[in-house]
């Protein structure tokens, strides 16, 4: 019946569907980084995406997301609005269910968060967060972990040679002090993370006329922040022995920089992609102590792929009891960008590794048959559901990227024998068994 | 800093918080279904959370679930809603993607809906769905394909043993027009769709009290019924055969299961967990052909964990254009009751396979390393980040439930040994070398 209204169909702005070919890129990267958190212990936990507004739009949420929160009056009569992140609820969280899990707790958490940004190319309303902390502990092996993950997670996602720039908030505070600039951390940082944007020129001239520093201040911390540039981790901290002594702070930051480095050293995970970045302060209010960014050698102009830090307290706005932890987050769409531009995806729009074709509408129980014999060898099979024109079937399998197309034979009295084609290549193989195709194709996989 | 009013830590009603044991399930259930729809070609999409109400909120959504949408005005004036169900977008999608995609189409998804609900026991207003459907064509290998997908999720889910029973829509509805009560088709079917819950004499009795049907019609109705009692798909098939030849609509509904039959008979991954059950109606609007339910043998009570079929045209609300499919969907907090209930899901609350105690401070280096190699070697290893008192590692150890725990010692020298205690034997054994431990872990694994 053609009747009705039709309604149209789109999604809304600022949200977008993922096609097949994204959704298989994305839900491979998800598996392997929950592999990779599996294999240090670190747990998952999932929380609600509609949480109270009250915490979710807490004084400690920014201006600019708090304008950027989804949020209404339920059924109920509560405000609500959907998460914006995933730190907020796990501080939520980790107060509302300690006595379950109990400290020290690492976790992970993996899921969709909603900011009703204005809409640019590549951001979305809605995206996907992936974030690990290990809260409950003070210990410095806990920060060297966190690098350890970052550098096991991205060589398993084969995403190409990476830098995991690592830095002290207590070093840069101390040597601050050290220089008598104390008294103006906040402005010195907030003008220092532009250097990359503005160039060293305009950094020294905000530094002199915005901030109101010294030429000789100005230099002072210039040449501070540059002892780290080319450096190799233990190489930094031999050069910042002439400011130790001088600042309780500074000598705390630069020690745990140094118990960093006795963990991470002699690690193969971590060899050839850390390095101690003394222009690294991740932004102003929340990190305390150790601080990480991470780029990509071949792309890094992208900025920071998997940042994070350490924080003395993640609850405060929930419980007078501190909780102190460390933590980092993978920017999943950057790294599914990076991949792409490596070329390091493969486009294909099914996971399927052979398409079976339907010739005659009775061959279906040997085509079937056949496929879950192949599948029993691991080998994934789809089968072209009806007997249309060859043509139809053809276009399907090029639209969706099968590797390889099958032509099964068989007579009633159970002969067998299939054709193989490899789609890139058009080689076609002739076998009399399904156990030999298989072998073919685990073969050919590797 | 103790100051500031705290704000309660807690989830809204019907809201939960997932904690690690449960998210470990549901993860672990997740990757199984995934592996085995790639196996067969199913490919994932993922569509917003949030749609234009008027998509969530059309007319063929039902008035109770009207009610129970979560939906707001957006920043941007717009009347925006929560999704209630995965198949409104999925028709949705595959009209605004038809292009992209091609048809046929087979996909699945998995997320989180949303239903305001009278929050009961188990039911929450966010819930996981899984759905797989098979669009755009008419063929009943696509019928058949969705009963082979279900058998080999459940199979590879490890949920013990389950019967899928399939019916046709068809069929029932011939079977009435036989009997000369193709008129009442509709209050006929409400009434035996309510057979497990009132009881079969309850049952007669609407049907002649309330239907209006003679006693010859409902004994007419209940012994069609019961051919399929207790008898395997060809016996069924053979049974009917008296049927045959005097409607149209019976005879195809009978010839699709027939096809059916000629193909799921000669697979392993249906053998003796497939029925043909003439009970099944699975409601009334939606479905046009074949359908299904699925229950397990150990808990028939528990209802059906997967169920589906075949429907005549997915997108009716917002195009034209025709498009018939199949499908069927995991009832997954069903399937995860279900595992605790036949206690089929290890009780843990971590990935790790062994935490290794951290004794002293200074070992960390040696620890780390040592988890390294051992991760190196497929094995999940936690490092206990600080030299706490021995007693609280192992209370850590306990919640989190860690099958294996390992003291390591090792001299400046690079001398190496380790012990390591199963946590529910309590055997303990000694290694010298990684190599040792890691190979012996494995050895244990299996």
């Amino acid at each position: 019946m053609k009747t009705g209204k039709k309604i149209e169909a789109r999604t809304l702005r600022g949200f977008h569907d993922k096609l097949p070919s994204e959704a298989l890129i994305k839900a491979k990267m998800l598996a392997t980084l929950r592999r990779v958190f599996d294999s240090f212990g670190f747990v998952p936990i999932e929380t609600p995406h509609v949480e109270y507004l009250e915490i979710m739009g807490q004084e400690q949420t920014g201006e600019e997301i708090q304008k950027q929160l989804f949020r209404w009056l339920d059924q109920g009569e509560r405000q609500v609005a959907l998460r914006f992140d995933l730190t907020v609820p796990f501080a939520r969280f980790i107060v509302q269910h300690r006595g379950e899990v109990g400290i020290p707790f690492k976790r992970y958490a993996i899921g969709e968060v909603f900011r009703g940004e204005r809409p640019q190319a590549g951001r979305y309303r809605e995206f996907t967060q992936c974030d690990f902390d290990f809260v409950g502990t003070d210990s410095t092996a806990a920060d060297a972990e966190i690098v350890q993950v970052i550098a096991t997670a991205l060589k398993a996602l084969g995403i190409g040679e990476f830098l995991i720039r690592v830095n002290n908030r207590r070093v840069l505070n101390g040597a601050m002090e050290i220089l008598g600039i104390g008294d103006k951390t906040v402005d010195v940082l907030r003008t220092i993370d532009k250097k990359d944007k503005i160039g060293i020129d305009a950094v020294k001239e905000e530094l002199r006329d915005g901030v109101g520093l010294s030429n000789d201040q100005i230099e002072g911390f210039l040449n501070f922040i540059s002892l780290s540039a080319g450096a190799s981790p233990s190489e930094v901290l031999e050069k910042v022995r002439s400011y130790e002594g001088k600042s309780a702070v500074f000598d705390q930051g630069v020690s745990e920089l140094r118990t960093m480095e006795t963990i991470l050293a002699p690690l193969d995970s971590v060899k050839d992609c850390y390095s101690i970045d003394f222009s690294i302060a991740r932004g102003l209010g929340y990190y305390t102590g150790i601080v990480y960014e991470t780029v990509l050698k071949a792309s890094p102009g992208m900025g920071s792929i998997c940042g994070g830090g350490r924080y003395d307290n993640l609850t405060k706005s929930f419980s007078d009891e501190d909780l102190p932890g460390v933590g980092a987050s993978f920017g999943l769409d950057r790294i599914v960008a990076a991949l792409k531009e490596l070329g390091l995806t493969e486009d294909t729009g099914t996971p399927a590794e052979v398409l079976i074709v339907c010739e005659r509408a009775d061959s279906a129980p040997v085509l079937y048959r056949t496929a879950e014999t192949m599948r029993q060898s691991g080998i994934n099979v789809e089968v072209f559901p009806e007997a249309v024109k060859l043509k139809n079937q053809f276009v399907y399998s090029e639209r969706h990227g099968h590797p390889f197309i099958m032509f099964v034979e068989s007579t009633p009295e159970g002969a067998f024998s299939c054709k193989l084609r490899n789609a890139r290549t058009r080689e076609q193989n002739i076998f009399n068994s399904v156990e030999e195709v298989s072998d073919y194709m685990l073969r050919e996989r590797k």
